[in-house]
């Protein structure tokens, strides 16, 4: 399936009503590209801290962000409000990959689909380290079975 | 009155359940006192758009901030949600003077107030502009009596 | 002296050739204000870490930002670069004032000028502290005379 | 050739001496990963102002992002400045790729690789449109030789 083809049916949790800012529009009059990341990392962590127990200043284990993409397929404006969708499309032993989708409240059409990241580290060393614990069980609840790209491979 | 004892019975317009973003949080792990502004920006331009019928992009006269300050009382913590409230303090020909107001929700306590000052000029020329029409119509439901310096003094 | 008369030689510490950022223009085209909070954050951080040996996650003071204000006299228009400008106008207990001046690398017309309170706590406890040591001399090296309000007052 | 062995010799136009801020670190002490993304556009959209005549607010064509990614390499804390490297991978009718490496300045590991597409539409009507002229002319001095994901694929 296209990315572009994504429904809320897709994701598994939502931040809804999420207000965009007069200063996320650039000079063309619309969110700007790199204001979408900023989206994704709030629905993440927001995740992470009122579901996963993670305390970014005191837990002894943090997520650090190792690679992020995006794809923009219809242009938002302030004052839009967005229903942010987070689901996890892979959940390894030290590392997660986060799917985010993006809508306008009210609207059906995806505006943007991103990617994301997170290596599991210690707050200290910054080592990678097995995700665990209350963590690993609030992203299991996330997790959703993706075409993967062998699998559209094989389909042409 | 001093400007940390302000409720939300001081202010005339809301915007609730406003959701702090993972990037407001600076190093020391609170929203970053620049953030503040951004807020201050959204709550005002919400309002102009979406209840005085200001196009930003299209409309013949627009507000440009000639003067801002704010006052910060208490530290506010991702992933918080906060309540922005709104009051015009002075309403001049073409100049406009906003308060600002930053509750956490469910909480008493105003963590930051904020002044926000608007000129209104021509979009294409930039030279001042009496305000009228539906903005003057909107700003004026927005009025509040505040205790001026002058009174202030006098009490003293 | 009205703030739209600053020059360069009414500050002490520079940060040039401060390239300004593609998101720092809003939907009008030019730099939001919201933004200039962040270059005054930037200059004055700059200076305590490079200067007055603080660093941020391991100092057992930090400054915390209690009031903050901006008079804005021209637009700036990225990609400009800036020379920002830094001087202390009142160096306290545990508390310091500062001021920033905005210019446009090449151009003598101040831009915009900010005013920024910091008050010194322990990191951990966010008590007030005494400025000393290397942040005191520091802080002492910035400070200017500037006409007081009641100066201005008593010319009238 | 991995990314993360990118040298500055792999790019063809610089942004030196490029200053962070100091809301670019989040609460882990460390750019936050979506500022890159604001980096990426500073320099791509300060090379199309500067070296292809593009006037955002004027010019007939504009570019849009339709894809972004990065990847993160090591940590970056304010206040480094950073030298940020851009160079052309994929030149199209209407659409280009660009790479962004970000640096520290005076270091030689690479912090961080970026991808970047824009469409070239119309500013009125946003329907794609060839690209043409200076910006042509232009970006076809950052064009570089990378190895496709194919040859990748064919010398494993």
């Amino acid at each position: 399936m296209e990315l572009k083809a994504r429904l809320r049916t897709h994701y598994k949790y939502f931040l809804n009503n999420f207000q965009t800012r007069w200063s996320d529009n650039d000079q063309y009059g619309h969110v700007n590209n790199a204001i979408y990341y900023h989206y994704y990392d709030t629905i993440i962590n927001q995740y992470l801290t009122t579901r996963c127990s993670l305390i970014p200043t005191r837990s002894p284990h943090i997520g650090l962000c190792v690679h992020s993409s995006s794809d923009y397929f219809r242009p938002i404006e302030f004052p839009a409000t967005l229903d942010l969708a987070l689901a996890v499309t892979k959940l390894g032993k030290s590392s997660v990959t986060y799917e985010i989708g993006v809508f306008e409240t009210g609207k059906e059409d995806v505006c943007a689909v991103g990617s994301f990241v997170h290596v599991f580290v210690e707050s200290a060393g910054r080592r990678p380290v097995a995700i665990e614990g209350e963590i690993r069980t609030g992203l299991q609840q996330l997790v959703v079975e993706r075409e993967s790209d062998e699998d559209k491979a094989s389909k042409l």
